[in-house]
C-alpha cells in the first residue's frame, strides 16, 4: 500500500484563513475492500467555496470536520479495483480531497466519473468541463437567461467561472464584460477569453469610482450579472442595472473572512425590480449533461481556451489556496500531484 | 363647470415628506371634448408607493412633477360623458389623482373601469379589490409560489397589501405569520384577518431581537416572505429563510425618506440560496383578471374583511398621507371626498 500524503483542517481561521489552519501528515493507504478502488490523484482543485467550510458559521453545507481532509476536487487514474465499474488505468474524477490517494466505494452513485482525455486534458475536468464550468452554466442559463444582444456582466471574470462564463455568453450573442484584478487579466480576458471589455477594479478606490467604469463598458446598462466577489464591486454594479436584471449569486470571496459585508442599497433591487438569486451547483445535477456537452465542446472547438495556474505537489496547497482567496491565482487553480 | 380641489406637488420633501410640500388649489373643470367624462371622485386612495414620486431620485417610476396634481388611485362615479363607453352613474375606477373631479379619456384602454357595487363596496376597489390586492397576489403566486404548510411572513401585515396577502395565504393552507406595530394591529391580524400569530416590531429595539420573536413564531423557518418594509425588518428576516426561500420585494418604506438603507449581511442569499425578486404589480397586467375574480370572492364571502381608515375631505390627505408613512393608519388609507 502506497503512503498517502494528506491535508487536513487542523484549526479554524480567526478572521483570515492562514497556513497554519491546515496540517500535513502521512498515513497508510488501507486495503480496498469488494466494491472499492484506489485512485492516485494527479490535480487537486482549490475552490473558493472551501473556504466557507472552514469556519462553522451556518453556510449551505456542514462545516468541513476538524483532524479530517479537507473536502476538494480531484483528477486521477485508477491504480487499483476491486469493483466490476472500473479498470487500472481509467482516468477518473471525483472529490477525493487534499491528499495523493483516495479510497472511494465505486457503487456509490456519481462517486466517480470515467472522462476521456483524448481531446480534453484531465485537468480541464476540474475547471471548464467539470464544476466550475456548470457553475458558470447555471448561473448563465438557468438564472440569468439572457436574450440575444443583452449585456452580461461577471466579477472574477479570468477565473475559472468567469473564463467559462465567457465563452457561454458569447456563444448567445451576448455583450459580455468582465471585472478582475489588474492589466494583465484585464488584458488576457480581451484577447484570450473574448470579453468585449474588461473592467480592472484595482484602479477604483471605491463603489463610486467602480460604478463609473461599469457605466463607461456597459453604455446600455446590465440585463445579466453573474457575482463572484460582493461587498465593493456588488455595491458598483447594482445602480448599474437594467429594469428586470438577474444577478446569480455564486460567490462572495469579500465576505469569507467573517467581516460584515453589508449591501448599501438594497432598495436598488426594487425600483429596478430585479431578481437575486443564490445557488450552488452541487444541489442542480440535472443541469450537469448539457452543461458538460456544450462546454466540452466548446474547450474541443478551441472557443473556451482555460488557464490554469499549477502549484507543484501536496505541500504547496495551503499556500495556494490562501492565493486564490486574494486573486494572486490566473485562471483555474490547481495542485499537480504527480 | 364645478369647482375642483386640487392637490399638487408644490416643493419635494428634504429628508421626511412633510405636509408643505403640498399646496391646495381650486380650479374649474374644463369643458368635456368627445370621448371624455367627468368623473366625481368619491375615494382617494393613499398609498406608500406614492412618497417615492415625490423625490426625483432614480426610481422605477419617472418622479411627480412639481405643480401638478399628485398621482392616486381614485373610485367615484361619471358624473358627465360625452363617450358612448360610460354612462352618468356608472361606478368607476381610474387614477384621478389628489383632487374631487378629474377629466378622463374614456377612449385610452385602461385609463376607467367600471366596478359593479352589489356586494363589493365601491371603496374596496382601492383596496382588497384593487392595486394593493393585486400586489399581495402577484407577490404571492408569482413569486412566492408557496406550498401547502408552508410557513409565509408578511410584513405591515394589517395594512391593505398584508390583508389581502393573509387571506390568500390562508386560502392556500399556509402557515401565515404576520409583523405590525403594536398591540392592537397584531390582535386585529390575528382575530379579524386570520393570522396564524403576529410579532409586534415595536417590542424590539434592534434586528436580532426581532430576529429571534420571528423564530419564536416560525419555528420551521420562513419559505416566503413578502417585505413591505425593508432596513431592519428585512435584516431581521434574512437569516430565518429556509433553504430555496423566495422574498418577494414590494415596499421599503424604511428607506423612501432617503437615508441609507443597508442590508446587513446579504451573503444569506447566497447561503440560503433564496431568490429575492422586486416587482410592481402595475407592470403584470396579465394576472388583474385572476387576481380580482379570486380576491372579490374572498371578500364576497367574508374571508377577507378589509378594514378601512378614511380621512375626511381633500384637505385632509397630507397629513393622512404622512401618517400612512409611518403607519398610523389602520387597514387600508383612504380619502373621503364627499
Amino acid at each position: 500500500m502506497p503512503v498517502n500524503q494528506q491535508l487536513l483542517l487542523d484549526n479554524r481561521p480567526v478572521g483570515e484563513a492562514i497556513a497554519s489552519n491546515f496540517k500535513l501528515v502521512s498515513t497508510d493507504t488501507p486495503a480496498l475492500q469488494d466494491g472499492q478502488v484506489l485512485v492516485r490523484h494527479h490535480f487537486l482543485s482549490l475552490d473558493p467555496y472551501m473556504r466557507m467550510r472552514m469556519s462553522d458559521s451556518k453556510s449551505y453545507a456542514a462545516p468541513q470536520a476538524l483532524g479530517e481532509v479537507m473536502i476538494g476536487g480531484t483528477a486521477g487514474e485508477v491504480v487499483e479495483s476491486r469493483s466490476a465499474k472500473f479498470q487500472v488505468g481509467d482516468q477518473v474524477v471525483g472529490m477525493g480531497g487534499w491528499q495523493q490517494y483516495s479510497v472511494v466505494n465505486a457503487e456509490q452513485p456519481g462517486a466517480l466519473r470515467k472522462v476521456n482525455t483524448t481531446i480534453v486534458p484531465l485537468s480541464h475536468y476540474l475547471g471548464a468541463v467539470g464544476m466550475p464550468g456548470v457553475t458558470a452554466y447555471y448561473g448563465l442559463v438557468n438564472i440569468i437567461a439572457p436574450k440575444v444582444g443583452q449585456t452580461l456582466l461577471v466579477s472574477a471574470a479570468t477565473g475559472a467561472v468567469g473564463s467559462a462564463f465567457a465563452a457561454l455568453s458569447k456563444a448567445r450573442s451576448c455583450r459580455t464584460v468582465g471585472i478582475a484584478g489588474g492589466a494583465e487579466k484585464c488584458h488576457y480576458a480581451i484577447s484570450e477569453l473574448g470579453f468585449d471589455a474588461c473592467i480592472d477594479y484595482k484602479l477604483h478606490a471605491d463603489a463610486a469610482s467602480l460604478s463609473k467604469a461599469v457605466k463607461a463598458h456597459c453604455p446600455d446598462g446590465v440585463d445579466g450579472y453573474f457575482e463572484n466577489v460582493g461587498g465593493m464591486v456588488l455595491d458598483a454594479v447594482l445602480p448599474r442595472m437594467n429594469a428586470f436584471g438577474r444577478i446569480a449569486l455564486c460567490g462572495m470571496i469579500a465576505g469569507y473572512d467573517g467581516r460584515p459585508m453589508p449591501l448599501s442599497n438594497p432598495a436598488l433591487i426594487l425600483t429596478s425590480r430585479l431578481k437575486v438569486q443564490g445557488f450552488i451547483v452541487s444541489e442542480h445535477m440535472e443541469v450537469w449533461p448539457d452543461a458538460l456537452k456544450e462546454l466540452g465542446t466548446l474547450v474541443a472547438t478551441g472557443q473556451l481556451k482555460p488557464r490554469e495556474t499549477l502549484a507543484q505537489g501536496l505541500a504547496a496547497a495551503p499556500e495556494a489556496f490562501l492565493g486564490l482567496l486574494k486573486g494572486k491565482n490566473f485562471g483555474k487553480q490547481l495542485v499537480k500531484l504527480i
